[in-house]
């Protein structure tokens, strides 16, 4: 990275280090689940740093968090952040370093305003969206899904966790009223989870789509015995079924050579689960992403024809039930633009490029215009502790986001559309 | 069944409704793991059912509940019972059915003591073995092992459930002080949990030996990453590594035509569990047994070979160890002959058989001589809440361990041995 910005900023590096302590492991990662006493001691230093620096702090109906400067008032506002939470054992860049990004953006933006350098036509708000990660409360993306209208707020605070504590009792210290400010457009920054950026070495990743994916919520159904004295012939072991499903969804990956298709099994749960006991129920979720929709509807066919053989040999009953599905969606085109026309000013390098992940991104763009950044992931480490982004990279794409805001906040509603 | 014994105790009947009624649940079963409120509820039930009939309860260290009948002071103890606690929705008769049969039987013979028809050699003994079943403590017939010196009692006491509650907090109220007085021999009736007696049509199984058995424990262990974008190639997942194991163990059973080999996996707990991470650890149980010692040797050598391929193939690391294991273990030829002769005065067909379960008496029967009994169980369904045995078997079981448990008290200590 030699771009044309102050590559050195070593409060942004300090407040990161910070944020890094919030629920820090032993091995270098974060464990900060959505609501859980690491979150929401990180939310309380963020809302303090927000207050500290002028930035009026507002928290919504489900618990995303906002730091408001109101240059223009009464005018509608770019949003601009990510989430805090993590995955267990999670990595200290998904999530927080974009909200970081953001805010340290808008206080450059700001001191900008103050000292009568610059004059937006519109506010800007930092984000941080409750729940991204969606391992203690399902579904992710829940703070963005609500905020956009795309899940009923009192479904997702009824939302429980393993230990049925639920959304509602986890934030019941940190809900307020909802957001009421007309959005104008969304900018979000994140590390890539992947090794594109990498393995090209560019600085950049202007993101253009999300892949496609489909998900399924599975249940094997058995029948509980003992696992001594039950004659192998009388068995209907749903573990047998459901492991020889997570055996065939990990083989549909190699079957598709032309499109990448990525699949996966992350949950996993067996009833009873006694050493003695032949489980009579596993629940699994299913994961296909692929940016061809047509190499995902193909897996699909090949699952089913899996699951109606497993079921016969195996004597199980197999249930799959499609919980979530998105085709390919493109990104703003003109926000792809604007931002590679803010890079080639920084002169930092840059590609477009797609996301496999989620983001809360995928749902805010369905509402608004937005634009969406990559910053090179080593190794593409992610959802690990070992997760790293190189600090030049982190502080480059503060500069770009900075460029980015100030593009936004000054130029008329229509820009993206 | 038709045999020379009165075939209708409606007492016994009663009593074993009201046992049931302890944990019931709505498919017909009972949940009631060691030491949770139904446990202890049964246990105060049952102390009162014995102190109301005139046996001395006594609880020891490790929480098995013994109920006295002290007919020669001084004298050595004849132990008979079983287990009152259950797999998470189990059955009704799996333990209980054995430890009400003991008592009843025992009450006969005090009543035959009180009438002056009967003037047996030693005391008698009922006992409820704590924690047989090891679903929420590890490991199962924990109360008959630490009693018989197999495992240390402290080690027992400091076990943790998955709540992390210890059986020392579990049973505060309801330990007591260790077993003193010498066992001369014991007697267990227990339901077959197969279908053999069923098959076969014969009302009584006399027990002859155990099958041989290996259990180990495994850790999977892969890498956590992002389930959508990071690239196959790269992913070291756990769960399939530890699903291809669990269909491996599967098809091990049916590559032993000649000894029949019981496979299984019962417990399987996945790390972090999340449905967007790739799996970094998965931790299962795996269980062999079969009557010939040879066949589970070539199966863990058949094991063992696939878990060096899954390893490379997967790219996961996998420790396979040891937790438990036994050859085929004869009960007393002596026991068996003089439950023989019972049954024929009683006019019960019978017939020799091995055990596939453990059972408390795989723990006394290396203590002191043992006999141990089967009634059979409807289409052999063990570990389920549709678990079975006609009243007339129960009646049956009954009627016949009172006649073993005559033999026991009456004669010189040497008859077993």
């Amino acid at each position: 990275v030699s771009g044309d910005y102050e590559p050195i900023d070593q409060e942004f590096l300090d407040d990161f280090a910070t944020l890094s302590s919030f629920g820090a492991t032993p091995a270098g990662g974060v464990d900060r689940e959505a609501g859980s006493p690491a979150d929401l001691a990180q939310r309380a230093w963020f809302a303090q740093w927000l207050t500290d620096r002028g930035f009026r702090v507002h928290t919504d109906d489900i618990g995303n968090l906002f730091g408001m400067l109101e240059w223009v008032p009464g005018a509608p506002v770019v949003l601009t952040g990510s989430h805090l939470d993590s995955q267990p054992l999670g990595g200290r860049y998904d999530g927080a370093y974009g909200v970081l990004a953001s805010a340290h953006a808008a206080h450059r933006l700001n001191q900008k305003v103050a000292a009568g350098g610059w004059r937006p036509s519109l506010n800007l708000a930092v984000v941080d969206w409750f729940n991204e990660e969606g391992s203690r409360f399902t579904p992710s993306m829940m703070g963005s899904s609500v905020f956009t209208g795309k899940l009923a707020g009192s479904a997702a605070l009824a939302t429980t966790d393993a230990g049925s504590v639920t959304v509602a009792e986890a934030m019941a210290d940190s809900l307020g009223q909802p957001w009421t400010t007309p959005v104008q457009s969304y900018a979000e920054i994140h590390v890539e989870q992947g090794r594109i950026l990498e393995d090209t070495g560019v600085t950049i990743g202007l993101v253009t789509a999300t892949w496609a994916a489909q998900k399924f919520d599975v249940v094997v159904t058995g029948e509980q015995s003992h696992t001594g004295s039950t004659v192998m012939a009388d068995r209907h072991d749903a573990l047998v079924g459901a492991a020889r499903l997570v055996v065939a969804v990990r083989e549909l990956a190699e079957r598709f050579a032309d499109a990448p298709l990525h699949t996966s099994v992350g949950r996993f749960d067996v009833l009873p689960n006694s050493p003695v006991v032949v489980p009579r129920e596993v629940r699994l979720n299913i994961d296909l992403r692929s940016p061809d929709p047509a190499a995902i509807a193909a897996a699909v066919d090949l699952l089913r024809t899996t699951i109606a053989a497993v079921s016969v040999e195996v004597g199980v009953e197999i249930d799959l039930a499609l919980s979530h599905a998105w085709d390919q969606q493109p990104y703003p085109a003109a926000g792809v633009s604007l931002a590679a026309a803010a890079a080639q000013r920084l002169g930092l390098s840059h590609q477009e490029m797609m996301t496999i992940a989620g983001h809360d991104s995928t749902n805010l763009k369905d509402q608004v215009p937005t634009v969406m950044l990559f910053v090179p992931s080593v190794g593409g480490v992610a959802h690990n502790e070992g997760e790293l982004t190189a600090d030049e990279d982190c502080l480059a794409g503060v500069a770009l986001l900075s460029e980015v805001l100030t593009d936004l906040c000054s130029e008329a509603p229509a820009i993206l559309r």
